[in-house]
C-alpha cells in the first residue's frame, strides 16, 4: 500500500509517500513542503496548493491520501486556513479518484511514538528511525506528513475494518426494534 | 459588474447572482442551493460541491465571486466543513481566473438592511425587497447568497479602492522611519 500523507497548511503543507504494509517496516518514497506566499490572495494560494497535490497525485499514484484532521479549538488564527487547506488538499483527491482518510495529530503521535501526546522532536526522531532515513525530514511539517502516512500504514486498514463491521451491523451498530427477540417486545 | 455571491456550506450551500452597479437597483440572475449528503464521504462532498460551483461559473461568467467570510467560534461543529466549503468554492473562482472578495455576516446585514445585527428574516425581506422579487428566496442560504452579492455591488468597489489606496501608501499605510520629515527624525 502507497500512502501519500498531508499535514495540511497555507504557508507550510507537508508531504510525505510511504510504501508499507501493517507488521512490517514502511519504506519512505519522498517527502517535502508546498509553499505559498502570505502575501498572495487566499484563492491564488488554494489554487497552488491544489495543483501540486494533484501533481505528486500524478507522479506517485498513491493507493490512499492520509490527512490531518484539523480542530478549531487549536491555533484559532490560522485554524481556517488549515482546514481550507486540508479541503482543498481532500478535493484533488476524490478528483484523482484516491479515498481519503483522517487521522488527528494524537492518533499519529500515538502510532509513531507510542505516546499520543509526543512533542515534534519526538516525532521527528521516530519518523527518521522506523523509516530508516539517513537525516530528520524537515521541516517538522514534512516530518509530520510521513508519520501521518506511517500511521496509516500501520492503522488504517484496521480501522478500514473497523468501519466495515459497523456499517455492515458487526459491530456497535443501532439495533431497530424490530429485531429484538419476541419475548422483549410490547405486545407481549 | 455581475457577482456570484456563495454562502458557504456542506450540506446546503446557497449561491445567488447579481448583475448591477453602486448606487443603482441590482438585479437577480440567479439564485439556488448546492447540496450533498451527510451520508457521502467528506472528499465527495467537496467534489460535488466543486464541480457544482464550476459549472456555475462557466453557465454565468461573473465579474467576481463573494463569499462569506467564516470564522471559528461560531457554530463550532460546523466551522470546518464550512471552511472547507468556502476553500473549495474560492479554488473554483481561481481556477476560473476570478478574483474572490471576502464579506463578513455583520458586513452583508448591514449592507442590506442598514443594520448589522439583522436576523434572518429581516436580511430575506430585504433581497426580496432590493431585488424586486415577486417571492422570497428560500431557503435562507439562497436568500443569505443574494443578499452576499447585493453587498459585494454595493461595497466592493469602495473595498477595492480603499484597498488599493493602502497598498500605494496613500491611507493607512504604514510610515516607515525614513519618511518621517527631518525635525521628528533622531539625530536632531
Amino acid at each position: 500500500m502507497r500512502v501519500l500523507g498531508i499535514d495540511p497548511g497555507l504557508t507550510r503543507c507537508g508531504w510525505g509517500i510511504v510504501d508499507g504494509r501493517p507488521g512490517s517496516r514502511p519504506t519512505a518514497v519522498g517527502v517535502g513542503v508546498i509553499r505559498s506566499s502570505a502575501e498572495l490572495d487566499l484563492e491564488l494560494r488554494l489554487l497552488e496548493l491544489h495543483t501540486q497535490v494533484t501533481a505528486l497525485l500524478r507522479e506517485h499514484r498513491p493507493d490512499v491520501v492520509a490527512i490531518e484532521r484539523v480542530f478549531t479549538q487549536n491555533n484559532k488564527g490560522t485554524a481556517m486556513g488549515t482546514a481550507q487547506a486540508a479541503g482543498v488538499a481532500a478535493l484533488a483527491a476524490a478528483q484523482a479518484d484516491r479515498p481519503v482518510a483522517w487521522h488527528t495529530p494524537s492518533e499519529v503521535k500515538a502510532a509513531i511514538s507510542g505516546n499520543g501526546r509526543a512533542d515534534k522532536e519526538q516525532v521527528t526522531l521516530m519518523v527518521t528511525r522506523v523509516l530508516g532515513l539517513s537525516a530528520a525530514p524537515k521541516p517538522a511539517d514534512a516530518a509530520d506528513a510521513l508519520a501521518l502516512a506511517v500511521c496509516h500504514v500501520w492503522r488504517g486498514p484496521a480501522q478500514t475494518r473497523l468501519r466495515t463491521a459497523a456499517l455492515t451491523g458487526g459491530l456497535g451498530a443501532h439495533v431497530a426494534p424490530r429485531t429484538l427477540p419476541r419475548w422483549q417486545g410490547v405486545a407481549r
